[in-house]
């Protein structure tokens, strides 16, 4: 059995003098509360505050990162429980163990590690020898009244988190939260891509769904958007300041009324081309940046996903099963629409983020150091790993500086982890700004201030919480 | 109030071991002349040899690097009086100054702090409380001798410069330099998109001045050809080696003389499709290319930006306004006619720049180290930067080396960061060369003849200068 | 005359804290025997064991990357003797070896050196001045047993190399070899490019010699199909355990039997489109996953090059001279038919390559980190350098981890400098290990592991050697 530690100096920078730095630099951010301003945890979590089932159900079978590794290497999902309830969990938790050394060089490593170690107080590796101290331990800490939703979210000081529910989502598990008495502020974010985008399953139903909640003609184009509308102001209600938008590119569109109303017509009577799906995907981003203006909700776009690629998985077992794979996305050409309509005004906030790299030095660094409403989220999902947040800050700092860019988003659904992904990206942030220190291109006050900037203050303020 | 000090060894890597080889080539080219081949200032300074106005006037109003980034951030243009004489330029500066956290991590923070220690003997960093101080300090140095535009040049030891002349340019300025008896060696470069893209403001104008100028007729296809070179002569005449096209795409051709002539008959006519006008450029980058091979002009081309891209900063304030943003820029099958109709010449010297770095290792490195006639520009742009010159390095030299390079641009308005620019050049080549010293890859001595290549000779020979 | 040494840190990071982990990483790997996947060695070298002539036929003329280099910097491929028997060998080298400082920070200058150094025992740097002597000693060691082919493999430490054979080679040369009793390994891969690409020069003449070869009626769809299987079978039994296809997209197809027919009977008739040529590419990558479902080979996809780009030195010198450029390359939308119908298949071993390194983190990670079928290979051709090796390494690891990536390959015709690029990979792969060691990514003991895994099992397990 190896030991399992976490250095207290992981992740900084290997020289003496800039890791001394570092060190300084993060410690001045280490215990700041959580903002957690866009993600995927479920809020029903904190509503009933029941406790989470074995190790196996809250480790392996909602992180699609975990298991899309096992798969890779010719682990069948069945094996690992997923879409076979009659796995043991015990079972597929070894297939995982034996397999640990797959997640060397990861950030899944990274992760688990620090959940392992903080949240569970484990000491030895994972491995096929310690599978079952592993399992055993983990599920029985999970009984305990420390391991509650409720109980996590505060020895996590998570100040805020959002999750991210569709128009058609009733809130119940938000309204419920508010009404508990419980101080923990867990909001929503508005996320209307089942009843924007035309290709959704479903897309008709969801539209037929959406009338009866908001007692607007959905079928009508004014009526359409008066329920985005309706529901907008319903989900800020329930705390939410942010929409998202999940697009398979970035394209954007300024239709005329008459157009835009002709278009949904079409869409809206379920016979359209893949080209008048794209254009109206491309004009509802701009009607929402439009409601934005009007209601002030932060809008997000995240582009550039080729979703469910493995034709056999997704029938086998559905959506999220680690097989989106990113793709090349314009943005000069897509957002052009919607910025020379919005993105002069600062009072808009329109965050977009990528999955490709090649785009953040050439094209996002540049528009969002132009426009005053455009900001850059972070390295995101692929690219949520120390790696992909150096390249990060090494391709968009020069043209669009720390202050167009928004902190740190966790974006996923694997609660217990939150607090080591934040962790990270604090300790990467204060290693680029220690080497911008020990090469003298900064001072080391300015460095301090950015650290917290960066870990606390841009995702306050870009996210208005 | 903060102090504000150059680091003698800013830039340069922190390790220690790499930091003393980096400082001893920093050593052997940090007072070497500047060569600046390609740039956009004002003859008429030297010209002249007036005084430069106000703090803000020099420094704020024509870098469109930094009020770019106040704009973002929600400065508006008018306050800074960009398109406004009517605003007060003591309290645009104030704008800048109290603003100034947002240059972190820029090379824009880089410049203006070597501009406002070196040049003006400052010691205290920008910010809102030192911002009168600076207003007025600079402004009354601008008023002396010493800060005149021929004892700045002097004082810089800027051993030669080139601006950028329109054909359409007299080269008055240029031609009283000469005149002056004044020995510093300015120069001009033909320029001549005005009236080789179809799509140019007032390109039939342009082609009728350029008739009258050189008593050709520019509306018939040979005597367009023959304008070219009489004024290409003159150019050379006031000092030029070199031409420059700034093209959206690096797109050329390799069509027949009817077909060229019939194309020209539809563009100069001013009926033609924006395929029309694609096409006829880059048949003119081939033309130019067959020219230069004639009268020995070295020829550039910068393509890859979409300019103006937000609208209403155009109708409102016009080009230039920091709405440029790169675009996705394909080279190997848009240079094929020219490369191979005139590539295998080395008497032909096409020096090629990308804001695409994606293409850098892909594509301009092999294509640059197979081709005779072709070398690499520097990082460009967007790219010149103190990162973006590190990836330049690590992603061509491995293929193209060091002598298929060209030295460094400055390719700046911005008069007095051109010492501070070719200053980042040098530490960063420094630091690179001082790396591959370090881990062996590279002999001492070695890396000392190559900074002083990179920093001097390269620019020299490839240039003619 | 400058010494000449190799240093026994060479391109390790220069901290000395983690290149003390790097080179005792190193330790434990610099011994290991060469596994040799993928090359282009003649393997009549080893079938005759003849003499390799002088120096400049050895190193200078199969050595694209070299000449290539020369060119682009004006010598005259006829003055290297490329094409031109004519030429005197002694004064091609004279060429190269005052121009020898063109190649500094290239990894040919690196693979060279060490051929000097460690197959030659020169211990003087190549210059004008150390030509002669250079090309004299050269010449005279390879004239002796020491440096036959076979003595050389052995001295090499080669446990299993593989060439490159088109379906139409007889392999003669590798039944020799087992029928010699000599115990090198030396084994075929099948190369089906001259038969499988209708745009291929003499395709149909080639479609009759594989008849011929065959029996088979190879213009006939069913003949054609079974025509492969006999070769891959007969590649099989002389040692192949891999194919590989050299196609300028990565595109692949699943057309229904009769489509896929239909497409032949135009393809083998001459009669058909670049679209019908580009669609058959991509039908037959399927047939051959298929088929190696069927009979276990690996399938080795090397996209992504215009070949011949320079139209002049075609027409002049032929194939292979240095002017082969890389391109974009999409793998998302190509690879889905494939993948969709074998890529879960974890029997089947599917390594991609890739010369457009944008797609290392944004598409193939992805990919090789999902689909059972697929492994990444190495950084190729321009990109087999150190910092090559470290962008595939900072770009693909996080999201495919180490073992979904194959080890190394050399990839060459350059049979001397075999050595000198496995150690270059082993080191970079060491420093890289070394850093998330020292950045406590890691454990040492894992990074030692890993490093015995990337010089020698990887490449053994996924090419079932």
């Amino acid at each position: 059995m190896r030991p399992l530690a976490l250095h207290p100096d992981r992740l900084f920078p290997a020289e003496a003098g800039v890791r001394a730095i570092a060190r300084k630099l993060y410690g001045e951010v280490a215990g700041l509360p959580i903002i957690s301003p866009h993600g995927h945890t479920d809020p029903e979590w904190w509503a009933t505050n029941a406790s989470f089932g074995n190790a196996t159900e809250l480790l392996l079978h909602p992180d699609h990162y975990v298991f899309r590794m096992l798969y890779s290497q010719g682990v069948p999902l069945e094996a690992l429980g997923i879409g076979n309830p009659a796995a043991n969990p015990r079972e597929s938790w070894r297939l995982f163990a034996q397999a640990y050394q797959l997640f060397r060089g990861t950030p899944s490593r990274m992760w688990l590690d620090w959940v392992f170690a903080e949240s569970f107080g484990l000491d030895v590796q994972l491995s096929a020898d310690t599978s079952d101290h592993y399992y055993d331990h983990i599920t029985a800490e999970l009984a305990t009244n420390a391991f509650r939703p409720r109980a996590l979210f505060e020895r996590y000081n998570i100040e805020v988190i959002a999750t991210t529910e569709s128009p058609l989502d009733d809130l119940r598990h938000h309204k419920a939260i508010r009404e508990s008495g419980w101080k923990g502020r867990v909001i929503t974010a508005y996320r209307p891509d089942p009843v924007i985008d035309p290709e959704f399953e479903g897309f008709r139903d969801n539209l037929k769904t959406l009338s009866d909640l908001t007692g607007e003609d959905c079928f009508s184009w004014s009526g359409y958007l008066a329920a985005h509308r309706q529901r907008r102001a319903y989900f800020a209600a329930m705390g939410a300041t942010s929409t998202d938008h999940g697009h398979s590119t970035a394209r954007t569109a300024d239709l005329s009324a008459p157009e835009a109303e002709a278009l949904f017509r079409k869409v809206s009577a379920g016979s359209f081309t893949p080209d008048d799906a794209e254009l109206f995907r491309a004009q509802m981003l701009s009607e929402m940046a439009g409601m934005s203006l009007e209601d002030g909700l932060v809008m997000q776009l995240h582009p550039g996903v080729y979703r469910n690629h493995n034709a056999q998985v997704f029938a086998r077992f559905g959506r999220d099963k680690g097989a989106d794979i990113p793709m090349p996305c314009d943005y000069v050409h897509a957002l052009r629409p919607l910025l020379s309509k919005y993105g002069n005004d600062p009072r808009f906030s329109f965050i977009v983020f990528t999955l490709d790299e090649t785009s953040y030095a050439r094209e996002l660094a540049p528009l969002a150091g132009h426009y005053p409403a455009m900001k850059l989220g972070p390295a995101w999902w692929f690219n949520d790993s120390p790696e992909g947040m150096r390249r990060f800050r090494e391709m968009t700092t020069e043209t669009a500086g720390f202050y167009n860019t928004v902190g740190f988003n966790d974006d996923t659904r694997a609660f217990l982890s939150i607090p080591a992904r934040h962790d990270v990206a604090r300790r990467m942030d204060c290693g680029w700004l220690a080497q911008l220190v020990a090469e003298h291109r900064m001072e080391e006050w300015e460095a301090a201030e950015l650290a917290v900037d960066l870990s606390y203050n841009l995702a306050k303020r870009a996210y208005k919480l």
